[in-house]
């Protein structure tokens, strides 16, 4: 077979997710943890096939990011004091909203709900329109099945107005922008409640998504898990940018478990409650965030669902290279469009089908108000576009609030070729004063003063001339507090300066690696024509759990001691590969290799035994080559970890024709 | 220097940890978490060559036990749900004794403060009898200044009766042993309070430390951070057992972060909250303990300490082969013989000084009661001897306790090659009866029949017999409960059986990799005799965190472009280098990387930029030879990758007088 006539062959048997998920099940890529147990949902372990896929994911990972970029890796505590989540804006943002059925106890995602229910009414519209023939049978695709089976059961054929149609698509594509408040009020004006019973739910409630947990003996220190490997990123600035010699910009990466304790996960490994993640804090100066190797990447060509088109309700793609994309503005800058670019390349070389990417920029209502541009790369499974990696540029937000709470300054400082002439304005406060006035709250009040922003210390010392006195109140301090310049005084000053101080701008691409491992079991998974009970996991050589099955003809004696032989040889190369001596048929020892998306398979026959050659055979086009050991791992060798194809990786060998697949 | 000018001039300068630590803390090996918040004890963040150094040696790791043994690896969550861990026994008894200070609200570790009480008593009665000089100023080693330093502030001469000091030093050596009523009782009879103030404490009350959190939206499932890594492997057994075909013995293993909630942890990377474990589950016939492979490793030969050594009171190791530990059955059997022998030759490998290594025997009191034998690998660091390794026959339990709770099998079938005949008590019980009798019990009175041994079930035939009826009672159901032959009949009966079914035991050896880390880097470190300040860490080059230090002479453009070019190979050959373009002095930045414990340097000068050849220095000896980069680059790869020695890798270079170190 061809590469034309394979990738034939991968499209002419329809994907089901059923079988794609029995394999990935029989096979042990993972499995519901604590299934002895009966299970708790959301978390799931990952046996032999699926840990070794994910740690040959993370080591790509690893070597295409941190090694190629000379990142600094840290590995942080997954621990987290609540000081910390609350500074980072976790404690008070990092929500659901949940809402009960008082009457059975079962909990709804609000958003999720609201979703569903408004999308089963719209299909219900459509075929009492007669627009479709049957919306229960006729569902899109799997993700619809399977949502339905768990919440709106049943979809009815009823139709809606044209203003309603209307306004239910307007309210499905601001779905993700609304607050608690509103979803309650779409459910009211809606009537959307539980959906089986239609009893009326609760209304939304705030669920915090982080694991709560207390640290030492007597609960003194409250903590969570980590939501995110960043904040441990963050809180080591300073060390990293003097490990850095005080150079920028750098970046730092980390890879590590994240919680989520979701209220209602389903969508197996896509949504999950312990997770593992990379990713990059890349600090950048705010007024130069090009790139210099974004030369390297500006030809890249990717599909982009700009804010623009997705208000205009079109999911059509606009296809550009980076380097058109980042010149119109649409993406802010250069460095996050270098690594945007990088996270193409990075996820088309690990196995995701490049036809099934897209980058979709996060629309205004979506995004953290501090972020200056997001795009996540969704990757096309069965579930529908799923979020994959985000790429953000944040601001210079997380350095601020943390540098703002512990009062310890997070900038970079850089010699400035020629000193320039700075004029600010500057408060002096006269503190002995402080005390005696405010007792307690001196420090708060003195606090508050420093940080004044320029404006506001131009217009307090404006007031200070024209009235003789500031007044200002501050929150947890009652009443008005007065100032006169025997407290302070605010002036404007100008100073020669040899030093530029900045907070750095953060770029962080994020990556959710069980959702990317999960979409490329999708995007890898076919099955034979000729006999469709025969599934294929095609992965890319160089992220396959094992690259190689011997297999020995028979059980004899003779093949016995070269398998040995040959074993030591891939052995000594590091080559992972697994020994299958069971009694079964060679076509059935390949078939099940296939599923576990093993890339070659060498055959040892007793020709073998007396020349020491073996056969070579390719799993998704199934030709098979023969010649010495030496050479087939040589090919082998090539095509797995130096990029090499098959035909020029074995063209040295001898075709061997097959009775055996 | 020659390797034994190394080794002398190695231990010239005498240790010192606080410089050891000023090092690592400077250098960004590690440092306390969320320091900017002001830190919270027992929790540490790696930095970029800490996390290098870990990641190299769990890489080892993987090499040395999962990919040479064929192992399975699985990855787990950390949330693990409150029945699992009730049934493994850690609810009930994964906990230390703490007593509180009611007036300072101070917690102590009730073993460890007994132990230091002690322990500084006796000290002081050495003064008090002139065997010591000063106690105070003559505290043994760094860790007891430490310890003091925290607890009891000051030793006072106090002499103490013959008896006292016996009955304190019986005391210390069984210290690990003492239940919580017993510490407590202890501490009432020698008036053992808060080494401060005096004052009495609370008595000691059991503290649980596992980290407690709910999963899901209502707090349903109450859960905790998995205190190791072993029980995911067990709950998943069966799946394992099919992925190897199901055949036995072989083996699991799991790398990833477990936690423990220590009362007042000290002792930096060795005491810590959350940290990386690796374990191995060895699943073998308890009738078949040998090891295929046990001839490879039989002549290792180590220091044991055995239990009776250890009850002689003496810390003086046996030496011996391991080979004939197992003949003389100091060690249990072969399989946990060859393990123990492997994680020797593991923790050689990468580092650790082999004469700071023993293997200590669990006291009787010390070890589960279900455990066959257990022995840990002990690092001689200056905190004394710690454990860093368990290697422990655990027999059937874990499998036993967990198919009890959940009536699956976690079972090996096993074709016998002649059938047997085997004689058994077996009960049959007349299930109609139960329901109507027992209601809502029914349920729990046959699983309690089911569930009867063959000794049970034989002392119960003949009440049956002789009586006409059994009597029994179950927790939870109150009264007796009397059952006669209508209810069930209990019988002895022959068969003719095919298969052998049988729990697999469990050899567990199991890697705290933080401990193993933080010895290393003591094992690792020294000063250079000529000039204190300059400290060395002389990791091993196949897990020094990064393996060469690229040095151009100056900042001249030449120059620049020949870094680049030798850079480029480099990244090409994979060898992980970096490069010290700054402008201090070579014989700094060499000493800056020493530091780092990177064991090469490649100095680039102007002949380089003319002929290609390059400076390759040696961190140890500072030895330097010269060579093509090509020459130089294969010298490395030899060195660090193949185990080559340094004369053996260089010997095709020429010697380089050098005058920068």
């Amino acid at each position: 077979m061809s590469v034309e006539e394979i990738s034939q062959a991968r499209s002419t048997v329809p994907f089901s997710r059923e079988t794609l998920e029995s394999v990935l099940k029989r096979r042990f890529f993972f499995a519901p943890s604590f299934e002895l147990y009966g299970g708790v949902s959301g978390l799931y372990d990952y046996g032999p096939p699926g840990c070794a896929f994910q740690a040959n994911i993370v080591d790509a990972w690893r070597k295409h990011f941190i090694l190629e970029e000379d990142m600094l890796e840290v590995d942080c505590t997954m621990l987290t004091p609540h000081e910390v989540l609350k500074t980072s804006g976790h404690v008070d943002k990092f929500s659901d909203w949940m809402c009960r059925d008082l009457k059975t106890g079962e909990i709804f995602r609000a958003d999720h709900l609201v979703e569903e229910v408004l999308e089963s009414r719209l299909k219900g519209n459509q075929e009492a329109r007669g627009l479709v023939k049957d919306a229960n049978a006729n569902a899109q695709d799997d993700a619809d099945k399977k949502k339905r089976k768990k919440k709106v059961k049943e979809i009815k054929a009823v139709k809606l107005d044209d203003e309603v149609v209307k306004e239910f698509e307007e309210v499905l594509a601001k779905i993700d922008g609304y607050s608690g408040q509103e979803l309650g009020e779409l459910m009211v004006k809606y009537s959307i409640g539980n959906p089986v019973s239609g009893e009326a739910l609760e209304a939304p409630k705030a669920f915090n998504l982080m694991f709560e947990t207390a640290i030492g003996p007597s609960g003194q220190i409250k903590g969570y898990l980590r939501p995110e490997t960043a904040q441990g990123q963050f809180l080591n600035f300073n060390k990293l940018l003097e490990f850095n010699n005080h150079k920028a910009p750098f970046a730092s990466a980390s890879i590590g478990k994240s919680f989520r304790n979701e209220i209602s996960p389903r969508s197996g490994l896509l949504r999950v409650r312990e997770f593992l993640m990379a990713e990059i804090e890349h600090f950048v100066d705010p007024l130069k965030k090009t790139h210099p190797r974004f030369e390297e990447v500006k030809d890249v060509k990717l599909k982009f669902l700009p804010r623009e088109v997705q208000q205009s309700g079109s999911t059509i793609p606009v296809e550009s290279t980076i380097g058109d994309a980042v010149a119109t503005k649409m993406v802010d800058n250069e460095t996050l469009g270098y690594f945007i670019a990088r996270i193409y390349m990075f996820l088309t070389t690990i196995g995701v089908d490049p036809t099934k990417l897209r980058f979709r920029q996060h629309m205004a209502n979506e995004m953290a108000h501090y972020a200056a541009d997001c795009w996540d790369a969704e990757l096309k499974t069965s579930y529908g576009w799923i979020e994959c990696v985000g790429c953000a540029d944040r601001s210079a937000y997380d350095l601020t609030v943390h540098a703002n709470r512990t009062k310890e300054k997070l900038v970079v400082r850089q010699k400035l070729e020629e000193p320039v002439q700075v004029t600010k304005w500057e408060i002096e406060l006269t503190k002995k004063l402080f005390g005696p006035k405010f007792r307690k709250d001196a420090p708060k009040v003195e606090s508050f003063l420093l940080s004044l922003t320029q404006e506001e210390l131009e217009s307090k010392a404006k007031d200070l001339k024209d009235a003789g006195k500031i007044v200002f109140s501050i929150d947890g301090i009652d009443g008005q507090i007065e100032l006169d310049s025997k407290f302070l005084s605010i002036e404007q000053i100008t100073r020669t300066e040899h030093v530029r101080e900045f907070v750095p701008n953060v770029i962080e691409p994020s990556f959710g690696i069980g959702r990317i491992i999960y979409s490329i079991f999708e995007h890898s998974f076919w099955s034979r024509p000729e006999d469709t009970a025969r599934s294929v996991l095609s992965f890319p050589p160089s992220v396959a759990p094992t690259k190689v099955l011997l297999v020995p003809l028979s059980n004899h004696a003779d093949l016995t001691a070269t398998t040995q032989e040959v074993s030591k040889v891939f052995r000594k190369e590091k080559i992972p590969f697994k020994v299958d001596d069971s009694g079964v048929s060679i076509g059935k020892r390949y078939a099940r290799n296939d599923e576990l998306g093993t890339p070659f398979g060498v055959t040892i026959d007793f020709d073998s035994a007396k020349d020491g050659t073996v056969t070579l055979r390719e799993r998704d086009s199934t030709k098979q080559v023969r010649g010495s050991v030496e050479d087939v791992v040589k090919a082998i060798r090539e095509i797995t970890y130096n990029g090499v194809s098959w035909e020029e990786g074995t063209k040295s060998l001898e075709p061997f024709a097959s009775q055996t697949d």
